[in-house]
């Protein structure tokens, strides 16, 4: 049965009561917004990079998030050393492989993390098509267009390496292999502000600290994070104010105003063929 | 005698008169806004981490902060350099110890930075006790609750470190072993925004430029924001705007305004005992 | 002839269209609001500082902005990697020697920057002199004052680098070493809010990957830039306002709005003597 807004809701309740501690090794553009998104939400951020601790840290964390904007080879070795110790404590996690397909430093350290077994991966069109590329599939993703190849892409990711993957844009992509959601949610304006991807990104990461099912976690997550979104920019008067509202509104949405805002499908799929 | 509003008010005045320059050894998610809030409130922030320079830095500098938020390895040796520096040519500093317990590392980093006399620690109440614990007391602070416990541990710290130690949280608590301040400002909403534990520090140290008198510079830097943060709040419709408002409300704070909502009350106490 | 109101419209409106890809290798305060500032006026800004990519990156890129603000020695080494493979492929880019007076590795690092051929500097005054008091021009800048000391270290500075001068302040200096533009711009509120000047930087760095004539470029972004905060400080209540209403004042400028605030004077003026 495919997820209601009750349900959602229900889980945002969730993150609100529990205020799980989210471990994030992200990029230096957005760690203010990225800890500012996650307290409006309800959880608790915290930016822990040093190698010297992130195996520590993530131990006690609910959910971690890893997000390679601005990748440096500290910050790589931290990541892995990270996500080796939440795979071993079974502490979810999620990757943002930004720009994954701009230089080869940046698909080289993407590919090593997406094979360590990211419980949620979510990027935008082109950094999954991207990582299915390189994932050899045998097939080129290049020639495929819109959402049928970022679907098809996401597919393959998904086969590869057993994440859930999520592809945001004008519409918003989840699939697990066999379930599809579509989220209708959002606003054109939300591109013009640097991060909001990797605000989408951290967001999940508190759904996965209280969900233990990571596909609906990844679609409650976009879903609250897009309505809000939606109704900020109903209150903007261009991108910086777009900025504060989105804050405001992640910390004052309520049920009513998500159910009438949520706007959601969900479908079977076959699994990508190996 | 008790500190006034209009006491604490000519060292605002002081501070915009004099726009001292404060050095900043910070972390990467609060840099923007530590440094938007010393401005805000009239000093000239500096944000300044290479071991490369720091010494030379610090040296034409009124007052330096050190804050361990996103702490590494090269910016904990950046920090000791700069202290030392700091310590021979007698410019004041303040220690933030951010989530001090939270792993060994961490611990090890504040306590050595501890143990360079700051001139003022800020913390939060488990940040506090987490240090008092360190310095080995013989007694455990674990067993001590609320507010007691709280300012039992500052005074430890004190003890073992000579600083003036601030507690912050819905009450603030400042002491030097001797006076003990409480100040019942602020406003919840602030603790939904990051790191503004951390600009307050920062305004501490911009203080501390202009007050040879470290308790009263803590007292009046806390005053200061806690006052500006809760006209803020007044004009804030969640945590997004309330980071602004907080930036407009430092800058246009005038005295009667500021003497309207100072709540401050300052007592006696017994040093800790050896 | 002088630049007219409608020549920089045509440019912003030709970076409105082409979106192009600004390499940004920037201090860690301003990198979320540069960004911002980026995507606010139409451009695509992209983060990158890891030597292990900036050359990649810096070929795919239409324009590499350098700011030293929050420089250490793996981000000097990145800059200069990035700066000669700039140099090679043909990409523009620009100089912003942050505070480059304060300290030894300070100056070292901007003239080792500066000699690297930029295509334009900017700076304020004391940095501006700083760098031309370091070209070793026989004769001291220090002694000179005011607006007129400016310009001549600006055509110091051309004549030493090959770059185009901006000078910014409550007006802003832009010179070749034979036209000299002078702009009456902006508001004074603007020195509240951090890292303005390098926004305004970044904000130049866009209007060189579409515009060949540097001169122009940097005079089209400094208009664009000013009008932009005069407009936003016009509907500020203080700083924190002000920054938000700054990237909604660029995203939605329009030729009318822009032309009746455009205050611009250009001159002919000697080159500085060798």
């Amino acid at each position: 049965m495919s997820l209601t807004a009750e349900a959602v809701f229900q889980r945002l309740n969730a993150v609100r009561e529990r205020q799980p501690l989210v471990h994030n090794i992200t990029n230096f553009v957005v760690m203010n917004n990225t800890a500012n998104a996650l307290l409006a939400l309800g959880a608790s951020p915290a930016m822990v990079h040093s190698s010297d601790e992130v195996e520590d840290f993530v131990a006690i964390s609910q959910a971690l998030v890893v997000n390679i904007g601005t990748l440096y080879s500290e910050q790589v070795a931290a990541s892995k050393l990270a996500v080796i110790r939440a795979n071993t404590v079974g502490t979810p996690w999620i990757l943002d492989p930004v720009g994954v397909g701009a230089t080869p430093y940046r698909r080289t350290a993407a590919g090593a993390l997406a094979a360590l077994k990211p419980t949620v991966i979510r990027g935008n069109g082109s950094e999954i098509l991207s990582l299915a590329q390189q994932s050899g599939q045998g097939r080129g993703v290049d020639s495929l267009h819109g959402s049928d190849a970022a679907v098809d892409a996401a597919r393959q990711v998904v086969m590869t390496t057993g994440a859930v993957v999520a592809i945001t844009g004008a519409v918003d992509f989840v699939t697990d292999g066999t379930r599809l959601g579509e989220l209708h949610n959002g606003h054109p304006l939300m591109a013009r502000v640097t991060g909001l991807g990797c605000s989408a990104t951290a967001i999940i990461g508190a759904f996965l600290a209280i969900e233990p099912d990571a596909f609906s976690a990844t679609v409650a997550g976009l879903a609250v994070f897009g309505v809000a979104g939606e109704i900020a920019a109903q209150h903007s008067a261009g991108p910086g104010s777009l900025q504060a509202a989105l804050l405001d509104a992640l910390y004052n949405l309520d049920q009513e105003t998500f159910s009438r805002h949520f706007r959601y499908r969900e479908s079977r799929i076959e699994p990508a063929k190996g």
